[in-house]
């Protein structure tokens, strides 16, 4: 008998009508004689309007009663789901973090899942039973409810299914699956069927909202197999596995882009160590998050020129903390609107050459200007204009092939 | 250092601006060099619309599963109100049901408290530290969380001042007290400084909605003092206490009365054995709520005359009911609509002869009719017709000099 986790996100059971419509896909794998754990979010909405609360008591609510308030959100949607599936005629009950126990150590609000106590679970299971268990929450060893951080319930999902070495993991959500890019800025966008766990992660850090990257981190380092798809279509999905499971012949496996940058060039910098530490620290402070960072080697050893790219919000920010900060000293800062960074992704490019001069060549012949170039082992992103970006997404999906 | 124990209900919590007035409140008490245990309900609405979701879900939802559902309530209130003393800088935490623990007994959804540990608390309260105790729940034998019926947080307070010990128990609500009759309806009501348990107990399940009756037996059989006052005016409110603590001058606390009764009379009832019960029966059943009953002694032995009151709205489905029950033998059925009851409550008319006859006398000498007589060791109630109910209650009052 195989054993599969079931997670569903907070669209999935945002309303009655949608709870009802969970439970039946529930009920559909158990009657295939399938062991069922089931991993549920707050409905959506639920959680922000927690936090909202907490933020109208005080700006700096306290960490560990943050978790005990935001737990709750949880704790209702999984008794509404195990309440509906006793109505249909099957065994299931709730289960609450501190019940499984589900272990946690590391601060509140930031916790991460060190065990899951199965005994319990599996007597449960094995009188036919389907657990509703509460994601993103846990206990720590003082019996404080803890949370694992935001869109933790993927990782509550995962954690359980390495814990009961599930054959499946399957996140049910609001889109269908993992796209070779995004569907809303480019319509021949195809779903990719199969995706290994590092292209996810470049996925997913680049924009594509499906998982946490932390999630699928925690996939990877456990080896889980995960099926990511529709709560309301039945489609199949995208799965997300060891990079060994991907098909050889395919080269690049998605292309992902941002919408409005800004780019910074500092010229002329001193070139000595820390001057990189003490022009970045005082943006992360801000919270300013620096996406692409190019340095070129000085010709005289003594200065270099220093670009990197932020948000186009960010901007006026960033001008400010740039010209009053005393510690660095530079020539002269050049400060650009109106550009995006286009990525091609996948693991293919590892064993194929050239695959960024191909790049390169179908942008230029499209007269497509690259500003900055930054490359990791399965990416390679480049900075163009805003203006070009759509040109260069069409470009690029049709030459690595990715509609097909 | 005394012990207090302080009870908010659900209006006390009902908004962000009314947790942070009842933080303050805590906070006095907490200065004046006490040692604080707080008890809190839901915000106000939200138990209402968590049923309410459930009821969605299924008509029968699992009892098991609305414990966990609406004790998600509790939770959030007493997070919110730790968050906030914390914000003002004093050691507070939330302990939910399972973490005191409060262990209870009997089946979900109506159990009772059986134990409340005292290791965890009384090492945090030496501390200095506030503990927020979520009311209503607790968890029993097998891990399971139990909520002890709706109003239910009263009996947690009064538990937990059982418990530790507590000098006080204070319930802070929305109304000031206890008033000697309802206050919407006669002015002159005026609020009662101390009231016993027994008396509480009458006019409780009479319609003073200041306190469930099950909260008041917990008191009494505990002999805990409780103090019912108000959240947003700082007056004194009303001690429910010890019946030796009652003014001994004092012959009435109290009037309640009935908005709307129907009567019904059986005539010629077969006198024998379980035939009240026959009668009764199919009327609970179908959840109409018998009040006074009043059987006349029959003259041969053979026939009885049965008259009894209930709600208004439940007359026809009464109606129907008593005229389609083949298990009972009658010669006439009389029904009569427009009728009110009105109930003079004291524990001094037991040391104290003819208060009945001199309630009789000023309703006579106003010209009100009575109808039925119905009488406890602390209460005298009589139905008289609807129209009348006004007059009546402000001839009592005034006879029994309430006002002063």
């Amino acid at each position: 008998m195989k054993l599969v986790v079931l997670k569903f996100g907070g669209t999935s059971v945002g309303t009655i009508e949608k709870i009802k419509k969970v439970t039946d896909i529930i009920i559909g794998y158990k009657k295939r004689k399938n062991k069922v754990i089931v991993v549920s979010s707050a409905m959506s909405g639920v959680t922000n309007n927690l936090i909202k609360k907490s933020k109208q008591i005080s700006e700096n609510f306290l960490d560990s009663e943050y978790d005990v308030l935001v737990s709750s959100g949880e704790q209702v949607a999984c008794s509404l789901i195990a309440g509906r599936l006793n109505h249909k005629g099957f065994n299931s009950r709730s289960w609450l973090g501190w019940q499984v126990p589900i272990l946690t150590s590391g601060p509140h609000t930031n916790s991460r899942i060190k065990i899951v106590n199965k005994d319990k679970l599996l007597r449960f299971l094995r009188q036919g039973g389907i657990p509703i268990i509460t994601g993103f929450q846990g206990v720590n060893i003082d019996e404080r409810v803890t949370t694992i951080g935001r869109g933790g319930s993927d990782s509550s999902a995962i954690m359980i299914a390495k814990f009961f070495r599930a054959q499946r993991c399957i996140i049910y959500t609001d889109v269908e699956g993992v796209y070779t890019t995004d569907p809303s800025k480019l319509k021949k966008a195809k779903k990719i069927k199969v995706i290994s766990y590092e292209e996810m992660l470049e996925m997913a850090s680049l924009g594509a909202k499906v998982m946490q990257p932390v999630s699928i981190q925690d996939a990877r380092l456990n080896r889980i197999d995960i099926e990511v798809k529709s709560t309301f279509k039945k489609k199949p999905g995208t799965l997300i596995t060891k990079r060994k499971n991907i098909n050889k012949n395919r080269i690049i496996t998605g292309i992902s882009s941002t919408q409005n940058d800004a780019k910074v060039t500092l010229v002329g910098v001193k070139d000595r160590p820390g001057v990189a530490a003490s022009i970045f620290k005082p943006l992360s402070t801000n919270s300013i998050n620096v996406d692409m960072v190019v340095q070129n080697i000085s010709e005289n050893g003594k200065e270099t020129d220093l670009t990197f790219t932020i948000k186009a919000e960010d901007l006026n920010k960033t001008k400010k903390i740039i010209q009053e900060n005393r510690r660095i000293n530079f020539r002269k800062v050049l400060f650009k609107k109106g550009v995006s960074k286009i990525s091609i992704i996948g693991v293919g490019m590892i064993t194929t050459p050239g695959v960024s001069f191909r790049m390169f060549q179908a942008l230029a012949n499209k007269k497509i200007n690259i500003q900055v170039i930054s490359t990791s082992e399965i990416k390679i992103s480049v900075l163009i204009n805003k203006k070009d970006i759509k040109k260069a997404l069409v470009t690029l999906h049709k030459e690595f092939k990715l509609q097909k």
